[in-house]
């Protein structure tokens, strides 16, 4: 399979003539949180010219369409979801970014639950892979996915979106581990709690995790009512 | 004058038939602080369907020309001004925000310092308007303009950006000005200081105000070489 599929940089021109002025696409970039690592979604890429590279899960914006509607579309099609966290982070538009004429891609990002959605993936050529394991990606797609992971980054530290990557119920070590897959790098373990609770971000689970190799942990749920994502302490606030 | 230069949508249209499948444009933000006031300069509109309104400064992207080097051009031509501090906020793209066709906008904003650039605007269509005083915009500009104002908000809380807006020395009095223009809000002035001086921005320029109708206030420049923006607490740094 792949090769049958595929389609060469003309073929896409042809199909697609009245577009390749400036063309306009989407590219969206899902983060997911699997063994302790943060994992990004990926496609085959359908272009003969990047055989056996991977892309990111992309479209031409139709022109009947909101900009801000298509990576909403592009996911639903492509993988079924719907009713994700998605974020416009950024547009690229260098001129040579892409072989078959001139098109400028805005790009979002995604935080999805991998639990939830691992099997509906088995029948597309999509595969998710750790972020420090990644392969070889066609376009600009490398820096592409560098500037989301930065943007993540800049995130967490001040607004509870890492929850859309989290089950409902989870334990403060998971919460960690997370944390420290995204910014790649080890936190102390005391300090991050301590930091934590001031964010109250947090509701006691009133369970415990089961079924660990470890000492159960309590299960806390994101206190979705929280009305100001705050950062601690700022100039103004 | 005025009149002569504007174009109906349709010589836009056949003048620039090409693009006008998706048309590709670029829009600054340019702020200025004048008067104690956040300003906006903004420029006649050339198109005859808005008469009497005012518009960004943009242009279409050229298809020889990078996306991010685009708004350095078009600030270029329109005002004169170089190496100025300008940054990505958006994309928009709502199918019907141009009446001409379909026409997808990315936004930059820049920071200007007002009294370093007020002379070269003599002879254009150009002016500055203070943000809390619109007057009519033209397309989704409005829209596009409170989103950079809020990006500008979230911004001067953590990264030393402001300091673009204000001239090589400047007080402490001039400073919290400055932020309460762009929150439009009133801050306490002990708590603003005592803030501040926790980011490290600041350094003696061992200079007094002069001329002033108050007590002068000791002049600070921005430490350039401060090498973090910090937020002074966040979750994990």
């Amino acid at each position: 399979m792949g090769t049958a599929n595929q389609k060469t940089i003309q073929q896409i021109q042809s199909e697609n003539s009245d577009f390749f002025r400036i063309a306009f696409s989407v590219d969206c970039v899902i983060f997911g949180f699997h063994k302790n690592e943060l994992n990004v979604l990926l496609l085959k890429s359908d272009l003969e010219e990047f055989k056996d590279k991977w892309s990111l899960l992309g479209d031409l914006v139709r022109t009947d369409e909101n900009l801000d509607d298509a990576p909403y579309r592009i996911l639903q099609e492509r993988t079924g979801l719907k009713d994700v966290f998605l974020e416009q982070v950024s547009t690229f538009g260098d001129i040579d970014r892409h072989p078959a004429g001139r098109v400028i891609t805005t790009v979002y990002y995604s935080l999805i639950n991998v639990k939830d959605h691992l099997l509906r993936l088995q029948h597309h050529e999509l595969s998710w892979f750790p972020v420090t394991k990644m392969p070889q990606l066609a376009f600009d797609h490398y820096k592409i996915l560098q500037t989301c992971i930065k943007k993540l980054q800049d995130k967490i530290d001040k607004e509870p979106v890492v929850f859309n990557l989290l089950p409902e119920k989870f334990s403060l070590r998971e919460l960690q581990n997370l944390y420290e897959a995204i910014l790649d790098t080890k936190l102390d373990r005391r300090n991050f709690r301590k930091k934590l609770f001031l964010m109250d971000w947090l509701e006691d689970a009133k369970e415990m995790e089961q079924d660990v190799p470890h000492r159960p942990g309590k299960l806390y749920h994101y206190r979705a009512s929280t009305t100001k994502p705050a950062t601690a302490q700022t100039l103004v606030q």
